[in-house]
């Protein structure tokens, strides 16, 4: 990263020292995100954009060893058990059992998240990013501080969308239709929406099995808004809601089409091909929608299934406590929604299913579209989700997750000396002096939030490594891009051709609005939002 | 394989026809099988022999593509919970649904396998190979048929020596002492066994969670002979309890170690630091012991955790059915056992503890190893297991495994037009002839075993291929031999020390013989056996 590239785009790190960024790391950086006309001309051949993307992609992942981790949060030290038992959280790096007088308690390090007013603008990112961020993440990075243990969790540590079709079993069941391979949905208004929850307040029978998290939070009044669904977090905010509709229409878009073209399949064939179609659609708008947003490079990732064979990080995945914590970007949540041109505070957002049926799919996902999300950083957490950085600062003490700096290392970055080389923001660094004695105290959770934004992303070095490193592994190790797997025969012709059709969340959203045929914004940067001004209203973007 | 080759040691396969052995895969057998002089040379160099080792592993492995398979036995078409749940068994090769009128009723193929009188004895391999074999693949190949239903399995897919430690840690607790890491024991004459399950032929009411299959057939007068461990199937005859009883007492041995050595582990710490130390144990001895033992290579495997990192078919192991099948190796044991110079019917060794307590466990090692096992092959199972072979031809029938000629193709060898390109055996061909009406007809499970066994071995060219891919990259799958895990974090360094200088099942025997001071052979090879004879009564081999 040289010194021009950092003033031209980094508003708040003029000062930011980069002499511990690494040389290696700064001429990768550096060649990344310049030379655009060459990255053009890759990208032009079909053989060596892919050889590049899996060159790329390599690099990524061995940034960090390879899995298995030697340890889980189970216990200390590797047992079978500790091997084997999915249900405890994993962890790239062991506890780190030494004192650390020098650290302010959770509570007060969480101040240094809190946002102040409106709180500032991302340039780069709209709403839709962490919406679609949010629901995506609650189906591997799940059930931290479920019954008060951080330790457990019913992630299923990998991409299979349980937050639209449940962790378990039960919970699918009392989802299906049983016929035609479908989801029970309801129409409202000419549009698909999820079965509600409750009736006068309690959850249905039929849908006993679902436990949506900290639903005695839930105002009364709401109760009967919320949607049933897989994703017991599906209801959080209207940012995951309308993902996970837009999903089971999806769902259901195909389960017809699969009925039609192959009428001697059971029930139980056409669901499970249809759930095998949406594992790999998510996983392709994951790599090529969301990952090439959060990316600065000029280069574009590409999911191609047939470089999944040989690698050396090619390991079942197993989610980390590490990359829960990275994924917390409470700051990207605007403090009110525009929706309708009327500005939505953010708890009113809660829960409520009804605001996303009276505004309707596509209209939502333009609004979400149009509006910027917050900057990532500290000073920019809504003071509603301020409780939940405590608990995240919380977490991290009790599970002993190492410091900043040890996972710096870990993940190839030399140790930082001094705060200077974390921030250029003055503010940002005077803060962190006064709550920690010493560089090599700071948690990583408030670390990779300080770290000025590297060139052309919204985040900085550690956050993007740890983040590049996670989802590539989990994404590319999903056993349905296994070459023998990635075939006609178990996405059907139909769902081969769906796939290769596929290539953003506009044409998902665009294909399942049987209420209306308008044409909408649905992107997750603003830039295209500033170019496309004028697509509301009928006209293809 | 050449002519000569054939005729100086298939005293049954004079007459085989090797047209249809594929090119590749005669060069490939004839130059691992042939110039033992350049083989010892690359043997010398360490690095040469490492590199030769990772290539020849790869070659056996990639034999077959690469997990995951696209099915297990849950659904002939790929789902999700078919890609995740591993209660179901797994195939390499879909269902083959095509009717099969030339098939005989598994109960009259099974008699293919009849031995008659004392049956034929194998002249490469004594009686504790099967011993081994048995109580080894009893950890991973599980429970077909459990409840009736064959397409389930309680597998850990892995080696994990369930055998010893139970399936379940409901199991597990009750087989531990709870006191330096220890497994619960008696000493009867100065050596160690495990407790009895019984007591007045009533399962003790601490044993509740032990499930031992065909109970209701162990006479009455010998429950209370019968030991309590972790294998339910360890009571199945004197091999495997044998072999069970030997690894307790390792376990217990190492446990005392690792207690004395770090006073300030728990008794959990140690109990399962001794656990990673059996399960890479076992991994060496069935790899640089038994599996050379099978291989007819003059190169020797060894186990060499640095190179498991980068390799195409380094995939989650999931047991398969065609795996459980080729391993069905009743032939190889014998009808009576000579033990302490008297011939015991094999009925008498099934769920007779006594008879271990009764001659020490040093003298019943090298009675195994001084008789020879059966020859393997059809017509040589001794009738008390033919229910056994007509229950495996039942259950390839009601799972479809596809023929013994589909299986040749996918592992590589050309498909087989007549019965000659079997076997060269004409009783062989001519029972064969009667049963199907075409080549193409032959089951799996009868192809393997009326196959002419190859150059050096104990059977022929599928029987090979299969036990080489599925033993091989399920072995060097194990979590614990990645880069990360194979140190003395996770095994302690005496475990480590332990493991470098374990090199044989005489290492391991020998070491836990506190009742006498014996020199036992303890030899899976008749070879040993003949050149060895005399290390019986106190000098070393």
């Amino acid at each position: 990263m040289t010194t021009t590239s950092r003033k031209a785009d980094a508003p708040t790190g003029d000062g930011r020292d980069p002499s511990r960024d690494g040389l290696r790391n700064r001429v990768e950086a550096h060649v990344l995100t310049h030379y655009e006309p060459l990255w053009r001309a890759v990208q032009r051949n079909r053989w060596l954009h892919r050889r590049t993307n899996a060159v790329l992609t390599d690099l990524a992942i061995l940034k960090a060893p390879p899995r298995p981790n030697p340890l889980s949060t189970m216990a200390p030290y590797t047992s079978w058990p500790s091997l084997t038992d999915r249900s405890y959280v994993g962890r790239h790096l062991p506890p780190d059992t030494a004192p650390h007088p020098g650290r302010p308690a959770p509570e007060r390090a969480a101040e240094l998240f809190r946002r102040e007013g409106a709180g500032e603008t991302c340039h780069r990112s709209t709403a839709l990013l962490p919406a679609f961020a949010q629901w995506f993440t609650d189906g591997f990075l799940r059930g931290h501080g479920r019954g008060g243990d951080p330790r457990r969790t019913d992630s299923p540590h990998t991409i299979d969308l349980v937050q639209l079709y449940g962790a378990d079993e039960e919970v699918t069941s009392c989802l299906r239709e049983f016929d035609g391979g479908r989801l029970k949905s309801r129409v409202v208004n000419g549009g698909e929406f999820p079965p509600l929850l409750c009736e006068n307040g309690q959850i249905k029978a039929q849908f006993d099995a679902l436990k949506p998290v900290r639903w005695e939070d839930v105002p009364e009044p709401l109760r009967d808004t919320v949607f049933a669904t897989g994703g017991d977090r599906a209801h959080a905010h209207i940012g995951p809601m309308l993902v996970n509709v837009l999903f089971l229409r999806e769902h259901n878009r195909i389960a017809g089409l699969l009925t039609r073209a192959h009428p001697t399949w059971d029930d139980e064939r056409v669901f499970q091909t249809t759930r095998n179609i949406l594992v790999v659609m998510t996983i392709r708008l994951v790599l090529e929608e969301y990952i090439n947003h959060l990316t600065p490079y000029h280069f574009r990732f590409i999911l191609d299934p047939t470089r999944t064979v040989r690698a050396s990080w090619h390991r079942e995945n197993w989610s980390t406590i590490e990359f829960s914590l990275v994924y917390r970007w409470h700051s990207l949540i605007p403090s009110s929604y525009r929706i309708d041109g009327e500005d939505v505070p953010l708890l009113h957002t809660l829960a409520n299913g009804r605001l996303l049926e009276d505004r309707g799919m596509g209209p939502l996902f333009d609004d979400l579209s149009r509006q910027p999300a917050g900057r990532m950083g500290l000073f920019n957490t809504d003071p509603l989700l301020l409780p939940t950085e405590t608990r995240s600062l919380e977490v991290s003490r009790e599970l002993q997750v190492a410091s900043y700096n040890d996972y710096r290392e870990h993940f190839g970055f030399p140790r930082v000396t001094d705060l200077r080389q974390v921030s250029g923001d003055p503010v940002v660094r005077e803060a962190l002096y006064d709550l920690y004695t010493d560089v090599d105290e700071l948690d990583l959770y408030v670390g990779i939030f300080a770290e000025d934004r590297r060139h052309g992303s919204l985040f900085g070095n550690l956050l993007g490594r740890i983040i590049g490193i996670d989802s590539f592994s989990e994404a590319l190790t999903n056993p349905l891009l296994s070459p023998r797997l990635f075939t006609p025969a178990t996405f059907s012709p139909e769902g081969m051709e769906i796939l290769r059709r596929t290539r953003s969340l506009s044409d998902v959203v665009h294909r399942n609005l049987p209420e209306d045929d308008g044409r909408y914004l649905v992107s997750l940067g603003t830039k295209h939002a500033r170019d496309a001004g004028d697509v509301r209203g009928g006209r293809a973007v």
